[in-house]
């Protein structure tokens, strides 16, 4: 990891530069395959499977048979029971309670919390089953009380799905699987085909292709859960630090892939070796070494003068996760602004956070934590405004609608009130 | 309003289909615009301003001398502080509490809401000032504590800003005016300029340019509020509504525009006639008379069988304002799933909740209410994430985590946790 030391304040931006996700060159082969699956359906869904997957499928939905011949480890079912038990926990006590508010006498309005009724699931494929996505993406859809929760996964060669991802499903309560992946799966789910149901809001990771359809699908046809981009971690260290669990939490980053942002932000530089030491000796032995490397040799350890400017880089850094791997975490804890999700203390690891703790995983890349929040229980939900005035209410209010009506000149607008006015006034 | 009487329901989706809204054909024109803005910040701005708007600015602030001469009449006055009271209130009422779950003992997880920094707002211009978008707009921003509030709207011919819209910035405690119209003030806010400051999060309304432009930016620049579309109303009606009431509210909807979608839902076909009588009547006598008698040639009275249809249709539909104007609306209110604001009982039209009931008024168009939210005290805040666990915690979860980080061939995660519980244990 290149260290650079005492940076100037206007050097931060080009420091904690991300890659530029600029995804148009895609756009041409992706439309092509959108408009295929919007015109074809299952057909075109089953080609470029195919095409593009190399599995040739008669069938793209999981059967019940396949379902109920689930079998995998006792330790594993276990820990994915303990890991979906505390998500339930802590996104089921996102449940909104509203109260209804009486703005002016007889004027009550209320929102109410309701399940966006069709979500779909994306969980890329790869080399090993993302089953924790599963729970993370599944878990808040059947709190929120979705009625239909679609997932898409890709399968395997022999067209199957692994056991762990179907075991997650089923605990989740997944109402339909199917075996697609890429563009495919993010078209069948905006459009609808005969097997796959149109859904309202995609959620889930993917590739570059998954993510640029998932732009053009979430102009104009379906929500998407945030734009995506490579996953990152910010490590905030000083003397109270351990090395070796810094250097474990910055290559939890780093073998994601090549292009995963890892940066460690200190004010001490007593830390600096010491981590660096760990990180090489972690890396010796680590099976992803090589994709882990090329990370690395893209991270930065950032040494900055004092606490105050550790608080002011990291917030415009804005990371996806941001570990406090100190001591006295909790003063620069009460002063983040733009981050996805916060690791406090020594004992506190980001893959914690990333399978069972409870919180959610999948959260706001590339700088997006200055707008978005992770996965959430509101991601299921809309928030439906409702309203209720008596008469004596619409007497309070009525009179400033007419008048703020008529200088926007929206005549029909003020006669709503003028007449209900009148009528009242009989 | 033509009449549609009992229709079969695989004709549903056909009778309430809405405009294609393709604004791809703009996008050359809008990505070109956009990028000048970029490169050259304000002289590109200024540039499009007197190429689009015809006015030539030599400063695109609104100066502080500017703000302090506004004049607005005393009623406009009173009227806009009563709704911005209302709002404020409604909007005061949904400020987050959270609460720490503890997942497991010792591992400790939390929400925190946190302001967006940087919000922009864009008013758009045209015949009649709209200060009411400015209230519903910048108030929930200011109470989120958002610490740069932007405000772009486009300057008339002489370049002044209308004085209601001044005031009701002062009001709500924009930080920043600007002169600015169309892409140029999208493109400012999202990129930045020298005057105007990059923003995190770009909201409201606009013709099709700045939907145009607001959609590209938004594919990796900046986050916005919610896709737009033409506005639209669906009112519920049965014998006990007032045909008058009903037809004044179809008119708030159609004189938006002659792309102002607006439906009559009712199980009772004794109110058609009286309806379309008043509606008649009040259009003659209305100032946009051309613009709604073209929305109103394009809307629909549908007659359905019974309450259940009623209901089913109203959820397929997904109408951005709903008004169910009968005496025994609260059996249908409790069974509405797609819908962005509901406006209950007779003496509820829709203009109070456009300017001064409390709720907002920016709301999802074109069925976008499947699953989105109107704008509401959560467009401004991410929340963001907090941990904190125990050592005795981690060796609660620690076990769980690791099995599953395997499963995933994500070893460096495990050893996140293996050290640590090394560490704990020794």
């Amino acid at each position: 990891m290149e260290v650079v030391k005492y940076p100037e304040k206007e050097d931060w931006a080009r420091l904690l530069e991300r890659p530029d996700l600029d995804y148009s060159a895609l756009y041409g082969t992706v439309e092509q395959v959108l408009k295929e699956i919007k015109a074809e359906g299952d057909e075109a869904v089953i080609r470029y499977s195919e095409k593009f997957d190399k599995v040739k499928l008669s069938s793209i939905q999981v059967s019940d048979a396949e379902m109920e011949h689930v079998s995998i480890d006792e330790s594993l079912k276990n820990a994915i029971n303990l890991a979906a038990d505390n998500i339930y926990k802590f996104h089921k006590a996102q449940e909104f309670k509203g109260e209804t508010i009486e703005t002016s006498p007889g004027v009550k309005c209320w929102q109410k919390a309701v399940a966006i009724e069709k979500v779909g699931l994306y969980i890329p494929g790869g080399t090993a089953p993302l089953f924790s996505t599963v729970l993370m993406l599944g878990i808040p859809a059947k709190i929120a009380g979705c009625r239909e929760i679609i997932l898409c996964t890709p399968p395997d060669k022999n067209g199957s799905i692994h056991p762990a991802i179907l075991y997650a499903a089923a605990k989740v309560g997944v109402t339909k699987l199917f075996k697609v992946g890429g563009i495919q799966a993010i078209g069948a789910m905006a459009y609808g085909t005969e097997s796959v149901p149109k859904v309202y809001k995609i959620f889930g990771p993917g590739n570059q292709y998954v993510t640029a359809a998932k732009q053009i699908v979430s102009l104009k046809d379906v929500a998407i859960d945030m734009p995506a981009g490579p996953s990152e971690v910010e490590v905030i260290a000083d003397a109270s630090s351990n090395p070796d669990f810094i250097a474990s939490d910055l290559l939890s980053q780093a073998e994601h892939g090549a292009t995963s942002q890892v940066v460690m932000v200190t004010d001490d530089a007593s830390i600096i070796s010491p981590v660096q030491k760990a990180l090489e000796a972690q890396l010796k032995v680590l099976p992803r070494e090589e994709m882990a490397r090329k990370a690395i040799a893209n991270s930065r350890i950032i040494l900055v003068k004092d606490q105050e400017e550790v608080i002011e880089i990291t917030n415009a850094y804005a990371p996806e996760h941001l570990i406090i791997s100190t001591d006295s975490y909790a003063k620069i804890a009460d002063r983040v602004i733009n981050a996805g999700s916060v690791f406090l203390g020594q004992y506190t690891p980001e893959s914690a956070g990333d399978y069972a703790s409870g919180t959610n995983h999948t959260l706001p890349t590339n700088g997006y934590a200055t707008a978005y929040s992770g996965v959430n229980l509101d991601s299921y939900v809309k928030k439906i405004t409702f309203q209720e005035i008596s008469p004596e209410g619409l007497q309070i209010i009525g009179p400033a609608i007419e008048t703020m009506a008529e200088n926007e000149e929206l005549f029909a607008h003020k006669n709503a009130v003028t007449l209900r006015l009148k009528e009242i006034g009989k």
